[in-house]
């Protein structure tokens, strides 16, 4: 009987001027953009694709964030964003997020991050595709 | 002997196109932003400006985002960003933050933010200053 | 015989904390989401909806942006974002945009921003629509 | 006697999918963004750094685009933001800047920007710094 392998996406960024504010770290807010790429990373990784599951009707739209801040990240630094699954329900799913700095794995924020699957027409909570939930289940 | 009125902060905005994503709502990331404009009115009702905690050596960082989404919002939605002092620390704070649509008082999302005061040299905690630890007695 | 009035859109705005990069003043790229701001009020002034104009398979994009900056803003400032036509072409029109600060007029930003209606499928130029044309022509 | 050798910087950058639009592509704002990057790289490579340039009480502040949109960019895409020193006056110089696409060199945008040493505290227009200038004379 084959194991099977946990899909788990690493995503490489660098801070840029833009994502800094007057405190001269990233803004807060710019961690959820962080946080998105790396599950738009993590999608693709599942052969759950943006046009795929929009064929089938359905968006992921998020429900809940909890992140926290560690350390401060500032212009230049190279971020690692991983993305796990963590939680599958009917029509929600949980992500477990981790934001470590490339060059010393210093930990820079770390977030769960649930998702609904939501008829693109309705606009009301769907069940998640298989596409999708197979990734939670492996 | 006069009873203390609680500061709250009732900022009206409005959604802009480019607060849009490509699923026609207000994107994730986006809210955060929101929130912050919130606490910086929140922070001026209390008389706590930027610049004035500046000279005292601090400035307030996010430590812990919980924030959920209830309903989707459009562009040219006007909300209302409401911002109430919640729980004091020695070195953080948390407030309440809480998003309606201004047309129909539909709630869009809500959150606690928790934040922390930063010694601006040191980036260490330090206490929250008199000034604003005030908005959280009242 | 009527007299026609040009359509000019006034969209007044305040700069958010999140506008302002660490020279504490708006960032140069966010006046260009100010100026597409603006333009999305010039067309629902004109009755050229973004839906209206998707119903026609239409949607207009940048193709050229001139933008002079003139003097800084910063957090709190009011704004109003003037927008006129300028010029209309078969399938491309300019309109000339303006930043001034509310409380003395003082001149912020100008551009020309030339935008190129384009067919929404084959994603190639095409006439700009009598609709939003007659906002030219007035 | 030898011969001096041009800077350029030519800054690799993914779209992500925050800078996407309803229309699906990047939006038009968020070239901005991306040309104030490979500007940053430029000065880097000059030795001009953000913190040496405010040693000297200087920043550079931008005071002209002149911006071609000619391809639509979408997400995922890898561009190649390049730029070039095009003119150096007293107190302003000229980038060219140019984004292509990785995969087959497709040109996507181009423009001119100006930028204008600033003294600061004064905020008024200074000479730009020997440190700066001589990447537009060799």
């Amino acid at each position: 009987m084959s194991q099977s392998t946990m899909i788990e996406s690493r995503l490489h960024i660098i801070v840029r001027s833009t994502d800094i504010d007057f405190n001269r770290h990233v803004n807060n807010a710019k961690y959820l953009e962080y946080m998105e790429w790396g599950r738009e990373d993590f999608y693709q990784l599942a052969g759950a694709y943006y046009d795929t599951l929009l064929d089938l009707g359905v968006i992921t739209v998020a429900a809940n964030v909890n992140l926290n801040y560690r350390k401060e990240a500032v212009q230049d630094d190279e971020l690692i964003v991983i993305t796990r699954p963590a939680r599958i329900g009917t029509s929600s799913f949980t992500v477990g997020q981790t934001i470590i700095r490339a060059r010393d794995d210093e930990l820079i924020a770390d977030a769960f991050v649930t998702l609904v699957a939501m008829d693109v027409n309705t606009r009301r909570s769907t069940p998640v595709p298989d596409l999708l939930r197979h990734a939670f289940l492996t």
